[in-house]
């Protein structure tokens, strides 16, 4: 779900993978999405259409509006599925640098839409790299890493599956806890954008480095 | 400033770097305090002493009260000096996990000790790691790194310095540029807090990875 670059990048990359991928969009006729499917072999739809045929889906719209876009899905296309989350919540309103929207008593957007759709297992991931980063983490060098937060393991275990089909290693996986720990990742694009502007470049990653 | 496990750990190594540290508090007979300086040899004193003295100094005080405490170490003592701040201003009345507290129109504390002291120069760093790291970065493998965030190149200049009497190589330094940067740096700790459940461990720190 999401015509962006995130999404895109994401759909041609599980495409590579070998899955099947229905990239999602508010309208049938979405130029951007009837194109990428064109040039992928991959299909296109609305955000329902995408969400009823899915065994699994994975959220990439604007993090502001991810919650109307998974409603227009329906509530009930996302029962007992895995939804990975990997959007951004980024708000503009008061210029740059953006704010990170939190949602009611200061929770992620990952938790604000597992309260919405309570039947959904919800796992935050990917959101810490760029999307070249995300379907492609060969491209920066070592042992740097992603992580996953949700509170169904089986969830995350799927999640983490996928992360494997887009060249993530487990030992790169960080399983950081329950739901609630995708606060901290989500926050953390403030430190990503500080970082990618100090290093002049988007291509790059975090790896947590352990004593002993 | 600051007797607290950051404030001595922090003034331990700086004594073993070679410098003359006044390990300030509240009152001039802290015992803490005065237990440090007889171990160490080094000295103690109230905030205003140690500060007097200083050619550089360290605020290691809790972040919700450092202003208060730089404020009991008089504006003229900072004056024109280094005002290296590593303080985490953690707010646990809502309990764990906690919030960073922000500031007037959410800045961060850095921003804040600035606004306050405008004679000072004001350096962020060292906020990112458990106090073993700050002093002995040796123990976690790898390049891993730490930041530098202020407004006054010349007073990075000098906090780089003091980073690489506390072992910190200059490939580790990253300066990410501005005060302003110290807010994703001080939000840090929250992701901090996460990783240590996730690893068990305080003993690690982020490397920052980058393409080509």
């Amino acid at each position: 779900m999401g015509t962006g670059e995130v999404g895109q990048s994401l759909a041609t990359g599980l495409v590579k993978a070998g899955h099947t991928v229905t990239l999602g969009s508010r309208t049938a006729d979405n130029a951007a999405a009837a194109a990428w499917a064109a040039d992928t072999g991959g299909r296109h739809g609305t955000f329902a259409d995408a969400a009823s045929s899915a065994e699994l889906i994975v959220n990439a719209t604007s993090g502001l509006v991810s919650v109307e876009a998974l409603t227009a899905a329906g509530a009930e296309n996302l029962a007992d599925k895995v939804v990975v989350d990997v959007a951004n919540p980024l708000d503009f309103s008061d210029g740059y640098p953006p704010k990170v929207a939190t949602f009611e008593e200061g929770i992620s957007l990952a938790e604000h839409i597992q309260r919405t759709f309570p039947d959904a297992h919800v796992v935050k991931t990917l959101c810490t790299v760029n999307n070249a980063v995300m379907v492609d983490p060969g491209r920066v060098p070592g042992d740097h890493n992603i992580f996953v937060s949700g509170d169904d393991r089986d969830a995350k275990k799927v999640a983490s599956g996928l992360l494997g089909d887009l060249g993530w290693t487990s030992d790169q996986i960080i399983d950081l806890g329950g739901l609630p720990t995708a606060r901290p990742i989500e926050q953390n694009i403030l430190l990503w954008l500080v970082l990618s502007q100090a290093l002049g470049t988007y291509d790059f990653n975090i790896s947590v480095q352990r004593a002993g």
